[in-house]
């Protein structure tokens, strides 16, 4: 940045007039950087304030009863990286969530509790922990937790590109619940069997997957197969992306999601990435090294990686862990901006 | 047609010296037209003819036992349809059909027997009845019979397109048997339980699925399920299609291949498209109506469907109908020349 | 392929009643093979031969005035390749072919003569020498001639995949020429500016070019500055490929055109692919040497090589050369069949 | 939002504590809405001020000498929309705006003086008053002004999606000219006249556009032609997209690019869309009516339509009006989040 004398700076003021500003006076060039942290909640720390939150104030009051996992470097913004949103939402047996649509994308992963349903498009899907459960853009839907105890997941939407657009649409359904036209399955049957049905064309989708519910038994089940047949890759273990089966690209048009095996021991590579990525601990227990920082993570726990921040990963020596993440990876590629590096 | 006359008729002979001949002279004017024939083939016949084949050749001489499925109006081209071959293949215990490959994709549609398999990219896919087996263009595969019964699948190629093209090629395999590199089960946990590996790219594929079997179980199912929750299709009942969970896409760049579910006492609509359809019947017994013919079909019988010729479905009333069929109607349809229509 | 004994003699006598084939019996091994044969056809002997068409049958009543350069391997089946339809059309000052519309897609490339147009989707777009003119599968069109002076071009069609398909359609136009309804140029300034409608969508169009035109003027400008600013290859001197510029495809989803320009002395290398093409001369003279014949070409004259068959080029020590041609190579890349090696 | 009472307030200070919100006490529902404004500045008002900054700093101290178009309610964030990056850039005869390369991908439309160049990619490209160059995300580019009066285009860039990432990457060229590898003209040659090179794949370039120019003269050729052919779009008038020509894409992956035609005396209607554009008057006078707001613009004025905010463009009765603009449409389109409305 050159030398400002008076001129200069006098020339700034009379320009900020005419809404115009010098780029020479930018205060730093352009380089990656990110104000967000690294953080991690312990659902040690986080259930018993979900407990609390259930006791004073009613899904229906809240409309959606969810702890926002705030970055610490961006508290008031609702975001856990610039580009995200990520909440813990709890639901009673009994309670209903009533039924809106946004354009937003959300995505479910599911933590503890049995009985829940999401409804999409007509229908509910159950969901049961460490399902991926996916609710496109401007799609209907609503919860409900049929069971007999509480439900909790973790939320996950792209609110920040919505409102980056300036996009950002919501309506309520006229009714609490939206009415069942599907039964239940019928997603999994129809897109989730390596099968599409003869008339669908995914052109008209924005790639957003059909796919309602990717449940955890078939996912583990191939976690566990690929961790016999191959040898973990030395940064990510054992790390496959959740697939939209009518197109072969993601979940979302925006945010990637993952699911990850740690086999017990794991030391991993040192790596960065361009996309901050929100993980949920499904099972196991081991770290995730930030620079000099490390936090220990156990099974429920949520933790964020800032965008470009080396950091790697350790699983305890007793145990397998297996970690769910999401991150607007999906969209850094489709455009050309997204980065890794060994670190 | 103009009236020929003799002057013309003098120039056409004089112009065939120099190879040309005169467009006016073409006997037809473009039409939707076809040489082949519906036919079907009772497994009651084949079978038996399948056994006497096992007594007089052995895989090993035949290099593949396929007794090929003749259109009855192209006999001598190998041809079912113009432009499919498919033919009846059977393997006893210890026998092993050698390591080639070829530009030709091929399918395999598993007829009767347990305890065969086909070996594809270094992994042996275990086959068993009503499982669809993918051979992608250009890659080594062998099939073997671990069992102790004959094995008896529907074989389907595209070999009439590399023809046309002039790029047939083939080479054999060093080895009878190619080394076995992948675990049983790693493609199907890789690619087939709507996730893929973080860096696999479709593009480098040409849109052949990576997916090498797609479980009969699990595509069965898929189709109760189907057949449950909504109307059957009143020309085709429920007959969802083979999907490459990669991109979407059929599971070869050529052939289309699907199952079809019809309901006990199916009574379908009449239907033409221009894509003529390889048929193998999984379950049940009904009828296929082609013009004034009435083909009764049942379990294990194939039977062909030329392009554009009129046909409906009936299904016997005491019992469910699976139908296998395959056609190049993925290539028709992304070329812009597919048509349907009802009749 | 094994001794045959009587057993197996007679067993095959036996499955031919059934519509049934050994395999085992196939005469050849796959291997690359076409019946095909390299040909050319030489202007000033089928020019001649076109104006005695004109003599002996009028547009009218030949429909389109066509000599059909038949590949001397496949006569009487109207190939110039085993995929490929080529044809010389001449049409005089004042007559129209009248319209009609067809499943194959249509080129034209222009050889001589002024005054001349193409109707398509009811735009006439006049074709100068050496312009590239496509007309989609199932778009009306029809010819007409408004100069003073015959006009000839060359014809190629995918007819044998339409055939192959058993998707061969065809309509007259209740009128001999189409209504005019958009101004001539209206495709150009739509499409063929760098620019597009902004509710253009390309998915609904199979990969078919929306501009008419490619006029020669444009081409010829950009080849002297690539031919200028770079080395030429030294298999194709400086040859692109005619875009669809909507998708970046080429001008048709089966058939793709080239522009090739040959530095004067250009002694190309030799080099195989399994695209079988079709050429015509635009400028200079030069030789294709295949195998051990050698084709002397000059301007006007079209040829023939056949797929996989070893070829070169070499153009006059004191004239640049300027080719056209087309083949399947767009069909066989997506399809995964095409090849290419030196040679 | 529900009634807060003292628990619940009690409950929202104690989370703080572990970085989380309570998501019902967020302000405000969801809802399309954007700090941002519309603003118009005048070339009268900015050309002074652009050769007063000339006179202030030097090309090389300043790097860029930019004057940041801002959003009057985004003062401090060099943002004129949330999602876009506007500026005037002013370069001197002999001045040399110094190679550097960045992951925002930058547009370039050009106001005003002849003899600048942009060089990209080695090849330098001349940049004359009404064209558009696209300088791709990453390519090395540096500008010199070889002619004799000063030089002032609109340079445009996606500066906030690359931050929103966190993927802001930024190199300083050894030289202050990159070297000249390529021809003036062969990027034009090579992608611009509807053909492209044999070897070109699309496929690795994030759908980067690799014609780094679209001469004005070429695009008001077109834009005349349209306007005679047919009659103007009610709210739009006549209004292309540049495109990638090797995809059928937008310019960029995540900016669209247009050119306007508004017929003198067009009173367009009303309308809104959810992406905000920045505009760049090329010719004529008009208005831009915007909610209450009327803002008379006239040739080189530059203004800002915030997203879905209602507008309408209206022509003087005596000139032909023509409008650059861009906004981040495609990127909104391919997401799944673009709407328009009549208003």
């Amino acid at each position: 940045m050159p030398q400002l004398n008076a001129d200069l700076a006098g020339f700034s003021r009379d320009i900020g007039m005419h809404n115009l500003a010098p780029l020479w006076e930018r205060t730093r060039r352009m380089q990656p950087c990110t104000p967000c942290e690294p953080a991690l909640w312990r659902y040690a720390d986080t259930r018993p304030l979900l407990a609390r939150a259930t006791s004073l104030i009613t899904t229906r009051d809240a409309e959606r009863r969810v702890l926002v996992l705030e970055n610490p470097a961006l508290r008031g913004s609702f975001q856990i990286t610039q580009s995200l949103f990520a909440g813990l939402q709890i639901i009673l047996p009994g309670e209903i969530a009533p039924s809106h649509r946004h354009t937003p994308n959300a995505l479910r992963f599911i933590i503890e509790g049995e009985g829940a349903y999401t409804a999409v498009d007509g229908e509910r899907t159950p969901m049961a922990p460490g399902d991926f459960v996916v609710t496109p853009n401007w799609t209907w839907h609503d919860h409900g937790n049929l069971g007999t105890a509480p439900v909790v997941w973790l939320d996950g939407l792209d609110t920040p590109f919505a409102q980056l657009f300036g996009a950002v649409f919501r309506e309520n359904h006229p009714q609490e619940s939206q009415p069942v036209t599907r039964a239940a399955g019928d997603a999994a049957a129809r897109y989730g069997a390596n099968l599409l049905p003869l008339d669908y064309h995914a052109g008209h989708t924005h790639g957003r997957s059909p796919l309602l519910r990717y449940p955890y038994a078939r996912t583990r089940e191939s976690l566990e197969q690929l961790a016999k047949s191959a040898a973990p890759h030395p940064v990510h273990g054992v790390k496959p992306r959740y697939v939209n089966p009518a197109t072969g690209g993601h979940a979302f048009p925006t945010m990637a999601a993952f699911m990850q095996w740690l086999p017990r021991g794991f030391d991993g590579r040192g790596y960065r990435c361009t996309d901050g990525a929100v993980y949920c601990v499904v099972e196991g227990r081991g770290a995730i090294h930030v620079g000099d920082e490390r936090l220990e993570f156990a099974a429920h726990d949520c933790f964020v990686i800032p965008p470009w921040r080396a950091h790697r990963f350790t699983a305890h020596a007793d145990c397998d862990c297996v970690l769910f993440s999401f991150s607007d990876r999906w969209e850094q590629e489709s455009l050309g901006f997204w980065r890794e590096t060994p670190d």
